[in-house]
């Protein structure tokens, strides 16, 4: 009945394309995709792709198979001024790992020649293999691994709450409907009212989860599925403390990618956040003024119109030195019923701009059941459809706030992404399931 | 137009209770919970609950609030023998922050007395405040944690895929149907097909997110909705490779929570598992013979039955020092149409129990589009339907596989916990959708 483990197999000793510049005058075995190939008669060049980098391989008469095909390349590794990155590898064998079977659909080292957004999207299962799609979606990973690395180190817990849920927290609009064992269910658009419960469990809390929006505009800066990075915590004295923490927290983030993705941001020509100043801080009240008086545009509506927005990101880059601005003291009509508010008719709810577009909604929340009853009621909601959030206000919460971050908004926005689309690996909108 | 940022409020020299050792002798502020409230005549005792621990606080003849109110508590920290943790707070001051409006309807600190769990789970947003219950999300997510980083440290990126799909991964059993904008989409129940085409990206990958099962089985080990932690990788030899990821994997969790999570492990009575022994493998043919020849067992099916691998997971503790055992090359028949076939009808598709429950599927996958073809045929699917998946196939995918493992199952396993839905915050299920 014994059956001894099997030994590992010995792995390939393999390199990788960055490991590159150590390796020079040494044979290597790389392993990757054809990227592109080139006949130039005598000599043949394969450009090489792996999860690290670009490389020219360098043939004689050798056979290159199509692009996309997978292959092991051993050759030894040389200087080439004129190369991509300086060297080039003087292959010695290639071995064909998996053909493919036709060239893809798209050109993937022109993906920034296909102008239409459409095509791109279609055949994004193939053109995410672009250095410059992977590099985009590497700079989104690594913001979101120092999210949790900057909150773990401040004592945060992360949690993982329902998206399937039976009320919306906002009260109805925009909800994707599931059929839930023959029961109608829906899909959270946040986890604001379970992350509001974990406080009374942990006191600091986030979560990294995907929030559903049944958006009928199709703009360049909503998706039906985004991933939301939210934060709350308890024992504020007020939203002061939720936005001290968020500037920190998106300082430490800034800083921390743009030393990881010092190559990611080169490839795609973006620029790391000037993040020496405070971020500054703007009423809604001054923020209209500020736009009407300074820039002469009139908004209307109880939020910053997306051209406010703009206004008002360039007049903190300018005369502030930020690509970041707070804009504070929100109606309470522009405001969910859960906003903590304050006796002149505004809230302790604040959005935070980052390059001219929102980025983040949060603030202070309301702890103490018997103003939530009211804030619904002053809203037409029926606290009855809330009941089970309601219920933990009545055993003691503390002040507490919090805030929600969109995470390919927030990668877009950094890396100079026009359509928030391409800062998602397969994004959903009203038009687009697939693939 | 000047508004200058107002400084953060100096924060509130706050004391956590894990911090009290530290401080005998010392005057502190507490903030916290008033876990319970004993009243001896002259001397009134508070057990007040912060986020890391909970403290006996003596106070004279003052007021104390009801249960799970919070409140602050400033006072000398003493030692005191007969205390919980050997110390208490002789309390100098109690502030209110807020009130609890009636007592809450599950007597926290007696949570293992109420037996019936639907009770506890109803009031889950209050029976959550419990240490226990708090201590098991606690180590859950320190064990996600340490996935994420055990990974990173090897080369893996985290993805993020969608949720909302067309078609199932499976072929379209126990889907959770949404209506999206007015069409048909379902509730992803695996990132399966994503991670594969992430593969062709990044190589190596890792997500986790939740996924969906309308299981319509009420067991205790079943959810409807549950955290999945996903792997994938490209360019290996053989699901050799992937099971040796897995062992290192698991173990290095394992021995990271048990580390950092000493408190809570011994809060549950929860025992860390042995890991010097390496995880034993048997053949699923080798494990139904092992369970009918040791044990008079007969597994029906094309599986393991629940019994066959609690039996399987007793062999391998007592014969192998091991908690945890891998069951390999499963029949084509047992499993999806993308795992790899070998020529005797068997596969590369394994499964992992730990203490005699299954708690991952993986396998190397099929990476060649004619085999993949051939083998939606040979189980009666339409390729038509997996078209955006194949599509990736044609152009050149490395020899890849990987697994998937239910966060909830691992940590109730670990735990001792013998219903999976206590390792959820809120679980849903056939007849639950709230809180």
């Amino acid at each position: 009945m014994s059956t001894p483990p099997t030994p590992p197999a010995e792995p390939l000793q393999r390199h990788l394309i960055s490991d590159l510049p150590e390796a020079l005058g040494q044979t290597v075995t790389l392993q990757g995709w054809v990227y592109s190939r080139r006949d130039l008669g005598g000599i043949r060049f394969l450009l090489l792709r792996d999860r690290s980098g670009v490389v020219q391989c360098v043939f004689g008469k050798t056979e290159l198979p199509l692009a996309e095909s997978c292959v092991r390349v051993t050759g030894r590794v040389a200087e080439s001024p004129k190369a991509p990155g300086g060297l080039e590898v003087h292959a010695e064998a290639l071995e064909l790992i998996t053909n493919a079977a036709e060239p893809p659909p798209i050109e993937i080292p022109k993906e920034a020649w296909h102008v239409n957004p459409d095509t791109l999207l279609e055949y994004r299962h193939v053109s995410l293999r672009s250095p410059k799609a992977r590099a985009a979606l590497k700079v989104q990973a690594e913001l979101v691994r120092a999210f949790r690395e900057v909150l773990s180190a401040e004592g945060f817990t992360e949690i993982f709450t329902p998206k399937l849920v039976a009320a919306g927290a906002e009260g109805g609009a925009a909800l994707f409907e599931v059929d839930y064992y023959g029961k109608r269910a829906y899909l959270a658009q946040s986890p604001q009212l379970y992350k509001q419960i974990m406080v009374g469990v942990f006191e600091r809390v986030f979560e990294v989860a995907p929030v559903y929006r049944a958006e009928l505009s199709h703009t360049s800066r909503h998706l039906s599925e985004y991933l939301s990075l939210d934060v709350e915590l308890g024992f504020i004295d007020s939203d002061e403390d939720v936005m001290a923490l968020e500037e920190r927290l998106l300082k430490a983030m800034m800083r921390d990618v743009a030393e990881r993705c010092a190559p990611e941001f080169a490839l795609l020509g973006a620029a790391a956040p000037d993040l020496s100043a405070p971020f500054p801080r703007l009423t809604l009240l001054e923020a209209r003024a500020l736009v009407r008086e300074r820039y002469g545009h009139q908004t209307g509506g109880k939020d910053l119109d997306p051209e406010a927005e703009r206004l008002v990101g360039r007049w903190a880059k300018e005369e502030r030195g930020s690509d970041f601005v707070f804009v504070t003291n929100y109606p309470q009509a522009a405001r969910p019923f859960y906003t903590y508010p304050t006796d002149d008719g505004l809230t302790r709810g604040f959005d935070l701009l980052f390059r001219g577009v929102e980025i983040t909604s949060g603030g202070q929340r309301v702890h103490e059941y018997g103003t939530l009853i009211a804030q619904l009621r002053a809203r037409n909601l029926d606290p009855e459809a809330f009941r089970g959030y309601l219920e933990v206000f009545k055993y003691g919460m503390p002040p507490h706030g919090g805030f929600a971050i969109g995470a390919e908004r927030l990668t877009a926005l950094l890396l100079g992404i026009a359509n928030v689309r391409f800062a998602r690996a397969f994004p959903r909108d009203g038009s687009r399931l697939h693939p």
